[in-house]
Order: C-alpha cells, then sequence, then structure tokens
C-alpha cells in the first residue's frame, strides 16, 4: 500500500437539511448558478424551497436547467456561458448525478477560454487540466452516484459518441448538502438503480485492487451488506426515510474514497459501460447491471479467491478451499438475483440491444483508457476479444 | 442520522514516506518546530533523516524534544515558547500519540497569549476557543492513537491531576506523512496496546452511539477484525512492514472519523481511563484494556442488543436471540481474551493499582463531563456508582 488521499468536502448530512443550502453556500458566494435536470424539481416543490433558502441568506439565482440523464458536453458549455452572462461566484447542483457530475465541468468550464471537451480524458494526445473553478455546492436528489463528495464527473459528447470522464482534486466540492427527504419521490426502478450504482463502485476496486487492503475489503463488504439490507425497503416504499438514508449514505461512502483508498483498483466494467451508454443513452447503471455479473464471471477464472472472499462474506457460502470456483461463481449467480429482484435488468436483450455494435464498444472503450500492452486495465487486464466475451454472454 | 463530516486532512502513506516530508512541509512553512518524545527518533536515525528531507526543501529547524508519554500542558507551554523565539511558521510532530498531541496544542497556544491550559476542557465554565493556529504536519513513529489525521488531543495538567481533551475543526492536521518502516522498532508491549488504542476507539462508537448507522457498524467491525488479524503478526515480527502497514492503516481509520461519522458516540471508558492514568502515569491503552472489557460486561446488560451483533460479526458466535445475554458475554470473554493474548493486562492489580482511589476517579471523571442529570455521557450513562462497579469489577 502506497498512496494518497484527500477528500476536503464537508458534509451535512440528514433528513431537513436543504434549509440549510443559504447559510452554507454564503461562505462561498453570493451569486449562484442553479443546475438542475428535467424539471423533477420544480414539479415537487424542492426548486424553490432551494431558491428560498439561498435568498434568505442573500444569494442571488441564476439558472441552467435540463441537464440530460448522460449529461452532454453542450449542457456544460451552455452553463458555462450563463455563469459568465450572469456574474455567478458559486454553482449549486440540485439533482442527481448527471445534474452534478456537468455542475463540476461547468465550474472549471467558465474559468477557461477553450473547449469545455478538452478537460474529458478521451483519448485525445494532450488532456487540459484546469487549475481553477468556482466553489461547487451539491444537492443529491437521488441517491446513487456519491458524486456529491468526489471530484469526479462523466460527461458525454453526443456527437462523436463519446463518454467519457474527469477527475481531479480541484472538483472536489466544498459542501454537499444531503437531505435524505429530497429522495422519497425518486420512482422504483430509479431507486433500484441506485442500488446497483452504489454497489458497482464498490466492487469495482474490490476486485481490481491489489490484493493487501484488508481493512478496504471489509469496507467494501460493509457497503455491500447494508445496500442490500436496505436497497430493497426503500424501493418497497419511497416514504420509508430511513431506508431512504441508509442508502444515500451508502451511496457517499461507496464512491468518496474511503473503500477505495490504497487499492489503486481500475474500472473496467463502468468503462464498458460507458461505450454502451454513449450510443444508446440507457440508464447507466441499467448497463453496469448488466455488465458487471458478466464481467464478474469473466475475472473469477483468474482471480478466484477474491471472489470466495465475496461469496462466503457476502452472502456466507461455505468454500471448500481459498481457490473454489464452484464457490465463487454460486456468490456471483446470488449477486446477479439480487439485482434482478430489485428489478434491475441482467440481459443486454432487455434494453432492447442486441450484438451489432458489441466490436464497436470494445475498440472505443480502449480508445477511452489502454494499459501498456493495449488492454483495458483490470484484474485482468482486458483484450477486444475478452470484452466481447462478456458482452455476448449477457447478451 | 443527522450530521456533519469534514476532515480535510492530506495523507501521504506507504513504507519510505519519510523522505517526502520536506516537500510536503515546503507547501506551509519555511521554519519548523520539530517535536519529538524520548529520544527514540534520535537513536533509530529518524530523526537525521526528518531534519535532511526539511533541510533538503530549504526548511530550518527548531527543536521541541522531551514530550512525556502523557504530554503536560508545561511542555506545551514550553514548545508555544520555542515557537515564538524561533519564530517558526510551521510544527512537525515525529512521534507518537503524545507528540503530535502535544504539537497540536502547541500550535494554537503558539498564537494565544493566555493559558494554553484554557484550550483544554476541564470542568471550567468556559472554554477557551482558539480562532487560529499554525499548520501542523504529523509524522506517527506509533501505530495507536489515529491522532495524525484526526483534531483531537489529550493534555495533562500533571499539578491538578487532570488529563483531558480539546477537540476543534482548527487542530486538524494539513498533512499526515505515514511511513510504516518507521514502526518496525516499536517494542512489543507498545505495539499491542497500539492494536488495544485503535479497537478501543472504535467500539467506543460503536457501543455507545446511535442505532441506525448500519454502515457504521460494518466499517467498525471491519477495523477490529483486520486489527485482530494483522495484529498479532506485528507485535510477533516487529520488522513485518505488510503487518506495519495494516495496522496503522487501521489505527488511522479508527479515529479519522470514517467509522465515527453519524454515530454520534460517547468515549466513557476513555473519559474514565484519563482520569486513571492521569494519578498513575500508566500507558493510556494499558487502562483502557482493562477498563474496557469490564465497561462492556456492565452496557451488555442493558444495550444487549449490539453486544450480540458483535459477538455474532467479530467472534461468529451463534446467537439464540437478538437479545441472547450469554452470547453477548460470550463476546467479551474473547474479546478480553484477545487482549491478554497479545500481552494487554485486563486486571488494575497488574498495573500495581488497587483501589484506594476508584472513588476519586469516578469524581474526578465526572468533573470533565457530565450530562444534564450529572452522569457520565454513555449507553448507559454512569452515575459514580456504575463506575465504581465497573472499576470494581476489573480488580
Amino acid at each position: 500500500m502506497n498512496f494518497e488521499f484527500q477528500n476536503p468536502t464537508r458534509i451535512i448530512f440528514g433528513a431537513g437539511n436543504l434549509s440549510r443550502l443559504g447559510e452554507a453556500a454564503r461562505e462561498f458566494g453570493t451569486r449562484a448558478l442553479l443546475v438542475t435536470g428535467g424539471g423533477s424539481v420544480k414539479r415537487n416543490g424542492v426548486f424553490d424551497r432551494a431558491v428560498s433558502s439561498l435568498k434568505a441568506a442573500g444569494i442571488t439565482v441564476a439558472e441552467c436547467e435540463g441537464i440530460e440523464p448522460n449529461p452532454r458536453i453542450t449542457s456544460v458549455a451552455r452553463g458555462a456561458a450563463t455563469v459568465r452572462k450572469e456574474k455567478c461566484d458559486i454553482i449549486i447542483a440540485l439533482g442527481g448525478g448527471s445534474v452534478m457530475d456537468a455542475s463540476k465541468v461547468i465550474s472549471a468550464a467558465a474559468l477557461y477560454d477553450g473547449d469545455p471537451w478538452d478537460m474529458i480524458n478521451h483519448g485525445q494526445d494532450k488532456v487540459y487540466v484546469p487549475k481553477q473553478a468556482l466553489p461547487v455546492i451539491t444537492v443529491p436528489t437521488l441517491a446513487a452516484t456519491g458524486s456529491e463528495t468526489n471530484c469526479g464527473a462523466v460527461i458525454t459528447n453526443e456527437d462523436a459518441k463519446v463518454k467519457s470522464f474527469i477527475q481531479i482534486p480541484l472538483l472536489y466540492p466544498k459542501v454537499a448538502v444531503v437531505d435524505p427527504e429530497l429522495t422519497v419521490t425518486v420512482p422504483k426502478d430509479q431507486t433500484a438503480y441506485g442500488v446497483c450504482d452504489l454497489i458497482t463502485h464498490v466492487t469495482e476496486a474490490y476486485f481490481n485492487g491489489i490484493d493487501t487492503t484488508p481493512v478496504q475489503d471489509r469496507f467494501a463488504e460493509g457497503v455491500i451488506l447494508t445496500a442490500m439490507q436496505w436497497g430493497p425497503k426503500a424501493i418497497a416504499d419511497g416514504s420509508d426515510i430511513e431506508a431512504r438514508a441508509q442508502v444515500q449514505w451508502s451511496a457517499i461512502v461507496a464512491l468518496n474514497g474511503w473503500v477505495q483508498a490504497g487499492t489503486n483498483g481500475a474500472y473496467p466494467v463502468h468503462m464498458m459501460e460507458h461505450t454502451v451508454s454513449a450510443y444508446h443513452d440507457v440508464t447507466h447503471a441499467a448497463g453496469l447491471s448488466i455488465i458487471n455479473p458478466a464481467w464478474m464471471r469473466f475475472a473469477a477464472k483468474t482471480n478466484t479467491g477474491k471472489f470466495v472472499q465475496f461469496a462466503e462474506r457476502v452472502f456466507g457460502l461455505p468454500a471448500k478451499s481459498a481457490d473454489d470456483l464452484d464457490c465463487a461463481l454460486e456468490g456471483i449467480d446470488r449477486f446477479e438475483a439480487f439485482l434482478r429482484s430489485i428489478g434491475c435488468p441482467t440481459r443486454f436483450s432487455e434494453l432492447g440491444i442486441d450484438g451489432e455494435l458489441f466490436e464497436t464498444y470494445a475498440r472505443d472503450t480502449l480508445k477511452i483508457v489502454r494499459d501498456e500492452n493495449g488492454n483495458l486495465p483490470g484484474r485482468p487486464p482486458m483484450s477486444v476479444e475478452d470484452m466481447l466475451g462478456v458482452f455476448r454472454s449477457a447478451l
């Protein structure tokens, strides 16, 4: 283990905390760009409550609405233009992962004269690394991505059919105002996708990291067990604020670095999914739910011991030995069954995706990230053929 | 769950990182006060290597040596005087918990004209809360207190026979340079005490917090399981750098807030131990090792379910029901047996402490902290009689 860790985001967590948004924001600015998505926050009154809290703190509000579920670089550019026009000095993200991701990139793009797509790793020779950004405050309305307390963002270029990421410490939000009450109106399917998303964040580093991270392994298993316990309750009764809070806290710790610290893990399932949803505009976690179990069966053949540990500790399965592949595969079956039980798809056909573009996804994935041998980083690294095998097994 | 969390400390973790101290410090200052303890770092060469790294980065070094195992407020005052005299602009703690704790308080005391004891909560009517402090960098040479990445400090007033604390966000270290190689010379007994210390940090919030923290429960159990797995290896072979690293990382996460976030836990075992070691100058964790199992048996009578969970998840014991007191007590026996197996004392008599001052400890503890009913906060709150019962059961 040799690593660095720093996450400076202040978390204000708990039901009813939306009313504290203005107070939290006032420390960083007086002219806010309020970023939102498809309009649910306007229909359910959350937008008005946020604006009230901001105005009561003496903060004026400009708007950037209509951020897409897979946020587009054109929307980032639009938000940045509004920031400049309205002379905003703080960005407030009120929405799900897409709104928060777009807000982070807007915060840097507003202070950059070039094309914001320069900042997103998409296989270009030289990625532009921004040196300054406006302060961002996140107010998540969905428990899923954990974007509220990390420094990553995933952005889509719809013309190029590329979905890729930026992840730099500059983009840590200053404050995350996390109010589980804001998630009670999230429909069952999106709640389930959030559970799948947060679990997949944890499984990536767990299965693709180095071997010597016993604390991180326990943390990862703890997040998965908690999400599997409380997720179904939040799906069954959206108004169960206790279940909503547990799922939301699980989503935060699943990707704020506490679980991943020192693991040096890769994210092959995410990389493959990003390429798929760049073509099909499917919900990110629906793609993850299909690809992750299929990838697990592929990876379990070489990294068997870790999958045996997963089967033992998460599902309580007995292993005959530390490399009991049958036990490992039984654990993956149980995991896939859990995903199905909460309503997530596990086959591409359920999303109406046939195999026609599988090779395109695989080759596009390698355009974004590849190791020195030209393979997708992970345990094990994946060739185009490996990816095709995983995709086909999930058809 | 309704809470705030922010830990801004940058962690540089891994064997060999002492050489990066100068580079890390240079960002914050050019004239360092280097704080050390009893001299082991001078005998084993770590001090010289730290000074070399600092000088190579253009940083001049003044010294404050001789911080006691239970650091005294007089030493804090001495360090603060050196800071003023030498015009230091950064404090570097090179040592164990006592050196780090003293350094944090020196960082605020150097900028305060009054008596630094004013800052320590010791039952006074009005605690002075410092508003400014010099930057602190911690370089732990012992895996135990977790002080390297938190904002707390425990200081003793030897005249008043009071050992108490300060805990304010201002005192978060800027950077923790954590190099497990620095711990390979720690003797077996101090290594074992470190393991006991870190586990006790975790059990306090686990058993004294609110009920609705399933993620935090899993994190706590994960730290305990990891410490119980790797601690004995580090004790058996001090040069096992892998075991040293796992114990040190466990100690960090045991008290950097990741495990405690949202638990709203009290620290009754720590509060009682502080009073004992204020009178006897025993190693903090030796006192904890005696008091914690005794306290657990007291608390298990009312908070049985949590102790059953502990017995099940940490020791794999079968419970007949969620309130199976026999199972709960068996888990505590197993925990106490673990402490004995690594060489920690579990009876006051092993430290040469008789029962003569038990009532004094109990009454002194309540002078530092008490709830609205005059009891020691915890689950359950403790009267003087309750504390006496715990002390006597550990005689």
